[in-house]
């Protein structure tokens, strides 16, 4: 088990996915430390630092990476298991956006009409009890809030030679912003190119789904990823596996076709794992799928739908990838004090 | 505690929402033994009946109704909650359509490529195991899929003099398509005209999220309801309330819009339920909130809004109307068999 | 050449398409010479007088008819002939609204930002110039623009016993809000009910594509039009015809899926009118159609298709139908002052 | 007047905007004329000749350029007009795709269903009548066709980094594929890198409003352009103006978004241009104002909005520059044939 580091400086992180030099180069199977910043590049440390003043646009979302990965090659598929995900600092942040948020104008839906006020939330983080504390900027309202921290962008570079800004979610993955992307997951993306070129960062203490105010529990993150490659099985979409769902994901607007392309991923999924033929995996999938919204706010929208693998019976997702890495982060754990 | 019985026989049955008489009148308070059919009037008996062949397109979705609530006046909130919703029959069964469902060109979403191929799927239901069995076409691959039956669609007559087909659902509640509408919760509807007029069909014995396909298990119920009135309360569209949830929907395409509705009356009531003002409202929700694709196949498109009831501490809503209502329901279940 | 008079007053307008009784009968190649009120129902009569204070808003877009034709059965095509429509007063109202148009948050796309600035225009017009003058609030910008009249409503009994409010447009026509509806067009329209239940209103002195900011030069209209009967010709989606071009309409949202029913018509219409097969009528629509937007800001939104007629020869939609209405048009204006 | 001569051999063609070396570098004012492959890298050449077989997806769409503007600096605005645009070869081609189109699903709109059959027409060309001869698969169908050869896509490097495929129209222009771009109008884009990097390719001979294939009569072009600068004044999205209209761009998912950002951009353009208010600027486009689709199948749709230059009086935009590339594009024709 090789353990790597991946700590960047604030110089060092990059905000695009695509044509970046690689920071680390590691190989299958390896676990990498991972530290990640905020997605305002913490620069935004009081309730009146508004973002859009205090964090130039270009520099939002910054991502740690890539991270090469030896042996990768486009048509590979690129496995990378959340071995924990722990807030870095004892705070989180929340804000609202002039031009970001589902229910606001913005640069995509563009009105006339005002954009919305700029609010900053500080939620305390006790890792102790694992909660976030919200309190409210109109009463003395306050209440604790579970932690569930996961990455809202994870990525690798772009097939064709794109280079796409980290805000935008798609094939490549990118900023999903879906809270399955939690510890305990593995997510599978599709090699582009040569090394795959994996970057992540977004970390969210916690977020509800669809984001609808365009940002989670912004926070800063020490991870612990395991990588690992499956030779010839990339997706045509991210996908993710937890112990308990098989999951597929769509990127794209408008909503239903992010809707459309997760569901019909899904049926394709189920159909491989299960030799049912395209139309019996598409009923299964109607009566047992689950169907929540990751993110309602991104450049490019997010649906997730997910499977229960009790339906799949004894079939293993990419010749049972998620269960070694599964073990293999137990057998890091054991060594290691995330929190 | 008075107890009606609404039974219809196959020619009083209705197909809108809107301008049709009362089958029954019922006062505040009352409970309804309802029998309804499936979305196919009963018509699909063996699966070689294609829906498209043996049922003509004007009867699809038969609704029982329109139960008359005495006092009920526009502007008023109808609390209809459901005791308990058991399939009438030993089988279940879903379909594809022609023209219908997420993955296939349809009346709405116009091409011309060719339709899907119409298939009928029948499930054998066990009330005792509370089971529905899945037998694929392609295959002997079969599962044992738990129930978790569900009214499909539920709804009043419409405001502005409107008539809506069952299929559409809209602010009047109708085709809305949830898992959310099992027993055990309240759904809140606006009274639009004297005496609410509400109506009810479409069960499923389970559903997945979304309905990718167009139809759930399709079954005819024999239900229990509550209905109560507050008077003044109506929301602007119709939400629901759970032991653990509050939950608020919205039925428009494109689903983005959906999910705004139901995001933005989610915002609402948390303001309302908590008196934090709309942003501060808007960040609750953000981080707590649970965003599930209801439908994502009929005329509208539904999604729904959900907030933890924890969150809002010791709010309850219209008066903690949805408390009584399960207390009714539980004196119900002692004097009664439902299944 | 049998002519009518339809001047409804105050009270006998009606709101919606369906369930109304008619107001009038006539026979298919009857003319009827029928006044329209304004979408404000009059109550517009100052720049101050702000829409959203003076009109109720079940009394917004009020619909001269329904007008029964005679014969008309389930499965016919409805031909109405624009011969003239003229405005009715000196003057033509526009506004922006609260929670209306295109480019502001609205009840469909709900967001929790201001709303828009209520502002009414009022244009003078003059008959013989055939003009309106435009006058800015903010500065002394005038501007003098052609007129180019129009009705945005016209509609009939919709299918299935549905009542529909005039606002929305659909299969069975309604508020489409297309400039395309001028003097010299026919509007084809299926018949879903007995006598049809012919309505129309909603007149704007012109219009841009799109009507982006939620109303035209509003005015109230003396309008003749003729109206035929096409035995079994029913379209699935209103159709119009002028002397240049056959034009298809799809009215729903998201725009895209109005997009995609209007060049579906269009190409399964020209395939009927030259025997091309369905992908070879794609191609030539592909190559010469044009797609205007109509409205972007009604509860569906429309598209028109539109070919210009030398493309198919000598083909003449519904037996010439339209060659028809245009020559006792003719002979009707021979006969009568319009203006 | 400097001209310079841009013809790429087939290895120097390009299929991103962004992070390509300059093919050819020219100064604020100069005259290119510039040959360019059509969309099928001149790969199709029998109506046999299916795309998806002849030609690699990685080289569908290839781009001339790009050509580096001395002096452009990120803010800058560059004007790129069209002198002239001339089929290069007797014939063009249009073609269904199986999963390419507006009324097929694809990619994007993903489905279960079947995707569309592929067919190829042949256009011959003649450049004395300036026609294209349609001719129908299924029967003996002919039909000419006017000549109105375009460039579906014309961009520049996007900002912040990023590398788009050639296929997708943003904020940097790209594959816009509006019928708008013919000889004699004027192309405004942002200058986001230095130099501009100007790229354009996938001639049309004619295109309808939509490409609701996917595809116009695809032709090699000879054309030529003058491309000049105006320091600072870089708009949002692209931008079109010819002799009688101003004309806006939006380039996004849903197509109703794509509607929103062209309207308001014209807004904010007349308004600029007239000194009217936001409100006063959206009143006047919205009764003047016409409203095209330009595509409705690439992976954004692109929406164009027009507004007639007499309605704006005096005002000329960015300095009159269109008028002086007017003046320039007159000189060069009396020296040179283009046809």
């Amino acid at each position: 088990m090789t353990i790597h580091r991946l700590a960047p400086t604030p110089d060092e992180y990059s905000y695009v996915f695509g044509g970046v030099e690689p920071r680390l180069t590691v190989k299958p199977g390896d676990i990498v430390e991972v530290s990640t910043e905020d997605c305002f590049g913490g620069r935004v440390t009081h309730p009146d630092d508004l973002p859009s003043r205090v964090v130039p646009f270009a520099e939002l979302n910054p991502v740690a990476g890539p991270i090469e990965v030896e042996g990768a090659e486009p048509g590979d598929l690129l496995a990378v298991h959340f071995i924990s995900i722990v807030p870095a600092r004892p705070y989180a942040i929340s804000s609202t956006f002039p031009l970001f948020g589902a229910l606001t104008p913005t640069h995509e839906t563009a009105m006339i009409s005002a954009p919305l006020e700029e609010r900053v939330w500080f939620y305390d983080l006790d890792l102790e009890k694992w909660t976030a504390t919200y309190r409210a900027h109109s009463s003395d309202y306050t209440l604790e809030l579970p932690l569930d921290p996961m990455h809202g962008t994870v990525g690798v570079a772009p097939a064709s030679g794109e280079v796409r800004l980290v805000v935008t979610p798609s094939t490549h993955g990118g900023n999903m912003d879906t809270p399955e992307l939690r510890a305990g997951t593995t997510l599978y993306l599709p090699v582009n190119v040569a090394g795959g070129m994996l970057s992540l960062g977004d970390g969210h203490a916690r977020q509800g789904e669809g984001e609808v105010c365009g940002t989670g529990l912004e926070s800063a993150m020490n991870s612990v990823i395991a990588v690992d490659l499956v030779k010839g099985g990339a997706p045509a979409w991210p996908r993710i596996e937890s112990d308990d769902f098989v999951m597929t994901t769509g990127s794209i607007r408008p909503l239903e076709d992010a809707y459309r392309i997760s569901q019909k991923e899904l049926v394709d999924w189920t159909s491989d794992l299960t030799g049912l033929d395209t139309l019996d995996a598409y009923q299964l999938v109607s009566q047992l799928g689950l169907a929540p919204a990751a993110n309602v706010c991104d450049p490019n929208y997010t649906m997730v739908a997910k499977l229960p693998k009790w339906a799949l019976k004894s079939a293993a997702a990419y010749g049972g990838v998620h269960g070694r890495l599964r073990a293999a982060a137990e057998e890091y754990l054991v060594g290691h004090s995330t929190r």
